[in-house]
């Protein structure tokens, strides 16, 4: 329904409403979250590149509720035949590295380029810290207001098995809406890194040039993981650090052993202030994604990944429901004890728990 | 039985045999073969020092015969008081890098020092290229004939884990029989360092000097794992280049995160003909165990490690009893199709699966 405006500041008749708040918008949205689309319906606007249905059908993947869950299931079966058409970036850095302005920047670029940029997030700490990445869209002002980029905050409350489930299927859907460009950011905390390395195919590092040794305080196997590493902020009297700490981690990148896919991870400066390096990096992409594709090496990944995540749901699955067994727990408790005390080897405590577990 | 030589080179009565051919050990051991000793005497006899009881101890660790394991599970519960009291060194390297030669030298270098020296191996890899380590004890001739030393060659025909458990369990009656410095060797053959690295306190990589970039050719992960990088082979002509490497290898260490120990990795040189840089690396081990035994670090790490093993064991055999099922192997052949053809999210696929399991 439309406000009605009953003060001394009401439009006068004939006029039209400032376009600012575009009233037949507001209608549009509120008329279609009414209906009571079948998940059919749903995936069949997904696929005309609806991003309303779109929005709604990630709602119903991250809903706890098992008949939503029924629902986003059909709705992804019917988006599969028209997903995995797209380059998926995986973006990391610490906070403070820049990363929100850095995908604006970036993500601006690449609509620029008439791509279709659909933006995620990783995150399975924000539940508990509240700082949540991409949780304040507000920082990134102009990529939100462009028609051809998509934002979704990291779902929340969940841990880093149900996001990066979620996160998945969110994939799926923003491919079959015709995004072609997916970003997935994501912050140094727990193993969401390598979560996220298990579903892109270019892994992004994002640094600054820090006063002093620059390799110092990345987390072990990052380096290993990232297709190119970026020294953000390179601008101003920031440019030569920048420079220097692109260098030395030139040289630091030379030292890991060859990649599985033959490339062979670059260092880079941007700014984001500038915009300068941010072609050159798209461009980066853009040759990793044409060498990977010729050497095959980009679809046996995609497959690898997903017998990945096949594995590590059943495995995960059949954890949880030893570990959460009751009996399992207390005898748990009583194994530790023993094992701290040096009473049993491991080998023995955990047979005979499986044992009691396959008898229960 | 005594051989009673018939022939014409028969000795004169009064005359004693030579002592090379032990008639009175052989006697021994024979005698002590034919005991039907139960598992409380053999634990006994191990902790007494007695090496005949520790190799017919492991060789029922090693037994896939039930009767066997419950046999050595008795001794290896009633070693376990006198265990946990040693350093445990993990040496590996690729074929050719000396790895025998070099634990010769360095075990002999032990036992002049009057440490009491048990050398294992880890290869799982043994069984099927026949190349097993160890194996061929004859490469350390004067080690095997050491009193001080005690040389077991790695279980064969076995999957790593399968591997692992017997090591760690032979480990353990090691200790109890008096081994204050166990070795543990393994080559650079899939999974095996990693299981090693998960039951030493202390890490060595062995490399050689080679022509061109000394860093390409090493496995993900090796370096980040090793406490110490021997450059061995440094003799010679070859003396030149190990200096050179070792000064590369010191620089590339420096480049990884520290690690937790707090303990930074250093690079040597050794040769174990001439037997210089050995005592270095003693000293070296010595200093590792002193900083973190004062840091408690050492301690934790041994309880980590134990618990490690536990839930390693819990979820291997959670894996091993879903995918051997004779049901679920039919449906995850059927999956994996539906997931090659993209008809089907991973997650779905793994949770139908699953419920087909624990509805059987």
């Amino acid at each position: 329904m439309k406000k009605t405006h009953p003060s001394a500041l009401q439009e006068k008749e004939g006029i039209t409403p400032p376009e600012n708040t575009s009233f037949s918008a507001i209608d549009r949205i509120k008329k279609f979250r009414k209906q009571n689309l079948n998940p059919r319906e749903l995936a069949k606007k997904i696929c005309n590149g609806n991003t309303i249905a779109l929005s709604r059908a990630i709602t119903l993947v991250e809903s706890t509720n098992p008949e939503h869950t029924e629902k986003a299931n059909e709705i992804i079966t019917a988006c599969l035949p028209k997903a995995n058409k797209s380059i998926r970036i995986g973006i990391t850095g610490v906070p403070g590295a820049g990363k929100s302005t850095f995908i604006e920047s970036f993500g601006l670029h690449l609509t620029s380029l008439e791509k279709k940029v659909a933006v995620l997030a990783v995150d399975p700490s924000s539940s508990i810290s509240k700082g949540s990445i991409l949780g304040d869209k507000t920082r990134m002002e102009d990529l939100v207001r462009d028609r051809n980029a998509f934002i979704r905050p990291s779902p929340s409350g969940d841990s880093l098995g149900g996001v990066a489930r979620k996160t998945r299927e969110t994939i799926i859907l923003c491919e079959a809406c015709g995004f072609d460009t997916i970003i997935i950011e994501t912050v140094g905390v727990g193993q969401s890194e390598t979560a996220v390395h298990s579903m892109v195919d270019f892994f992004l590092l994002l640094k600054l040039a820090g006063a002093g040794d620059e390799l110092q305080g990345i987390k072990r196997g990052i380096m290993e993981m990232a297709d190119a590493i970026v020294i953000n902020k390179a601008d101003g009297d920031n440019l030569k650090p920048a420079k220097k700490a692109r260098a030395e981690f030139a040289r630091a990148l030379h030292i890991y052993p060859p990649k599985e896919s033959g490339w062979i991870p670059k260092a880079l400066v941007a700014s984001s202030i500038n915009g300068s390096g941010i072609d050159d990096i798209w461009k980066l992409i853009e040759d990793y994604k044409e060498n990977t594709f010729a050497s095959g090496y980009f679809n046996t990944k995609r497959m690898e990944q997903q017998k990945f995540w096949f594995l590590q749901t059943i495995e995960e699955r059949l954890k949880t429901n030893f570990y959460q067994n009751k009996t399992i727990k207390a005898a748990l408790k009583e194994k530790e004890k023993a094992l701290e005390a040096m009473e049993e080897t491991p080998f023995k405590a955990a047979n005979e728990l499986l044992n009691l577990y396959y008898n229960l």
